[in-house]
């Protein structure tokens, strides 16, 4: 039997899947509190379809049968299929294939893994889990869904214990029509440079953008937008009408970009900012875009990103305009794991062990736990008949807080490993604290 | 954009999906009331240890990177890496991955997509869920976890509404002293033959097994063996003796089989049969073995099979024996939407939508909304401020029972569309019925 960690293939403990699905399950809430439908789409998609998009960064795996390979049958160029790299490329076509059985907007969640065929040197996540919210409309979307979208998210994140973060928030059209003002042809070549300001700072930046034909004027320009940073609609207009610049579409992105600020602020201060250097995706989206930020962990860069697309998915007559936000789960989770930001407090989901006297007597250990099980209590039964303290050693180390000792003469009891209490208990009406039902995650003491 | 459905991959629409989620939700609350924890598997295995068990019936996808493949790169042969076709394989490699971190008994419970590379023709599932509890052991596993095991499997199956089932058990130990017994010495062969009694009818299986070298009385033997179904222990026994064969090993069978049979009709009357045909994998596991039918639902065939292997891995200084059982959910859920066995009571999770009079008064609809959701209701808004029998129609659409209709003078109301109720209401109070809160699960009237 081999025993291979293969770089990329992250798998938790039973500690970090308790902290997954935790995160999982109060994600699934607040999408569901929303009117979000959840579904999954097969792990494939056609190859013609992965590709449809031109999306060459994100690396395919694709799949061929063993059986097949072995006779020489190599998969034909056009029917070959891989594994989806992302959640939006499956939605779109997931809507065309169901057209007509789906009702608009179409609110969706979608939790699954994906997979991205990384070169193994570069020692990111080859699988991964996302979870993904949309709102597709069938031929026009209205803009108000591009503020509550990132709302929703930011209440989904509120309920993890990750501590602060901000939503950043752009236009693709407040950029655009910068850049036209500006006289800039090349937009995709400054927003590439804009979007390494963090990382090469602001004469790395002009330097980029020199090579592309922009003008040192104009990058001081474009670096002096890149640095409006704010949740205040009136500082907003202020920086921008700072550039002295103006035409339609600047006009129009700047509104939609102050609507999302002013109503964000009103329904959930402190959670979106407008930030004008974020560019990432603005050349695949086409009005609002998003990133997330945990304050307290800048180094694990956007958590969350996303934005809107005019055509999500288009069957040549009519098209699907879209809006949807990202979360990179075990990116994050592996973090809340390994720093560590959160422990669970314990790792069975039992919070009792009945305890067995002599394996003649099992029975009646499995009578109790059946008992505490149909009143909703998580029971395990002591594997062996071993000594108590033994029984008890296998409770202690997977953290569950009770052991029960049936006692037929004397009347049964149950302890309190960690206090050492021992009352006496009625598996008829016993219960444990609220707090001490099922596992929860706590926080850790930080040292960030 | 490509639409192609792509055979073997299914996709449930929305409501299919909640079906599912009902499904796993279930299975989950009765694995973690005993106890059993969680884990998730990487989706891929080296192609090593996906053969290491000779499985050459389960053919395996195979990844290989497309911007490799495009250079002429094709995967080494000894580090190629391929889909998981069952979560069996991926446990045995993760509990030696692990053995330092995991207690034992390791109770854990995993619920996963498995691939199998099938000929299209076959009509078979190439991708599909499935969910497995398993108890592993480090050295020893004492055989009470053999009778636990499909304990913990029929009150997961009786959670879901299926109908009723039985758990089909038999024991490779008794088959195998059979067999000595009468001097078959192909005891796979014998194996095979008996599997196909449903199939061919006793004749056809006396002509396989000549085929053998088995043969007519010993056949007889078999067949008559082969007709023990029961769940009373007397009869058992009877059965066997009538046989009149004996050796040490159809003793210790026997007694695991009474064993298992007593218990489990002690613990849940109805559930556990033993069935002296089941043959299907005793040809690797070593004790115990189960197989699962609907009886509404005979065609299924198998929903949920296991037994017990002494060795489910082994490092080569320790073995570590395990009893498993695998509910193919893919293939269950699927009979359930097709038939239909059930069907939800609405497709959104939202259990109310707040209208909006006007889009300036969005906001006004959306501090409602709010407060709802503050209160546990599922809550949507409507997605414009369009007349209001057509924001009415947009509930119906998705089965949301109740419409929220702001009115700041004459006092808020909400409108049951069910049957056209309409009362005052406060939403800082109101609540929706119980049973409206959440989608539900209703069984179809069955014309099976």
């Amino acid at each position: 039997m081999a025993r291979t960690k293969l770089s990329g293939f992250p798998e938790w403990s039973v500690e970090g899947r308790l902290i997954e699905l935790h995160v999982l399950d109060s994600l699934r809430h607040v999408f569901e509190l929303h009117g979000f439908s959840n579904i999954e789409t097969r792990a494939v998609e056609t190859l013609d379809s992965l590709l449809s998009k031109g999306e060459t960064s994100k690396e395919v795996y694709l799949l061929e049968r063993l059986q097949g390979l072995e006779k020489g049958e190599h998969t034909d160029k056009d029917r070959r299929i891989g594994l989806h790299f992302d959640l939006t490329v499956p939605l779109a076509r997931y809507v065309l294939d169901n057209v007509n059985d789906l009702h608009f907007p179409f609110k969706r969640y979608q939790i699954q893994k994906v997979w991205r065929g990384e070169r193994p040197q570069e020692g990111r996540f080859r699988e991964f889990t996302q979870a993904d919210i949309d709102i597709v409309g069938n031929g026009a979307l209205p803009f108000h869904f591009e503020v509550d979208l990132p709302l929703v998210m930011a209440e989904a994140l509120s309920s993890l214990p990750i501590g602060p973060f901000k939503i950043l928030a752009n236009n693709r059209k407040v950029v655009q029509g910068v850049c036209e003002a500006l006289g800039v042809g090349d937009v995709d070549a400054a927003l590439r440079g804009l979007d390494k300001l963090d990382k090469i700072g602001p004469e790395g930046v002009t330097e980029e953008l020199a090579e592309a034909g922009i003008s040192g004027d104009q990058a001081r320009t474009l670096l002096t937008m890149a640095q409006i940073h704010t949740d205040d609609v009136a500082e907003l207009r202020d920086g921008i009408d700072a550039l002295e610049l103006s035409n339609d579409i600047l006009r129009e992105g700047l509104d939609e970009l102050c609507a999302l600020i002013s109503d964000a602020h009103e329904r959930m201060p402190g959670a979106v900012f407008a930030d004008l250097k974020i560019a990432r995706g603005l050349d695949y989206y086409t009005g609002s875009v998003y990133e997330t930020v945990l304050t307290e962990h800048p180094s694990l860069g956007s958590i969350c990103s996303g934005g809107r697309y005019d055509s999500l998915a288009s069957d040549g007559k009519r098209s699907y305009p879209g809006v949807g936000l990202s979360i990179g789960v075990s990116r994050l989770v592996s973090r809340m794991i390994a720093q560590p930001m959160v422990t669970a407090t314990r790792t069975s989901p039992a919070a009792v062990v009945v305890a067995v006297m002599n394996e003649e007597d099992r029975g009646h250990s499995n009578r109790i736990a059946a008992t505490l099980r149909s009143r909703g209590i998580p029971t395990d039964v002591a594997p062996t008949a071993a000594k108590f303290g033994k029984q008890i050693r296998y409770a202690d180390r997977l953290g569950i807080p009770f052991v029960w000792f049936p006692d037929a003469s004397e009347g049964d009891t149950v302890k309190d490993i960690r206090s050492g209490d021992q009352v006496e208990a009625d598996c008829e009406t016993w219960m444990p604290p609220a707090e001490d039902m099922h596992p929860r995650i706590a926080s850790a003491t930080q040292e960030d």
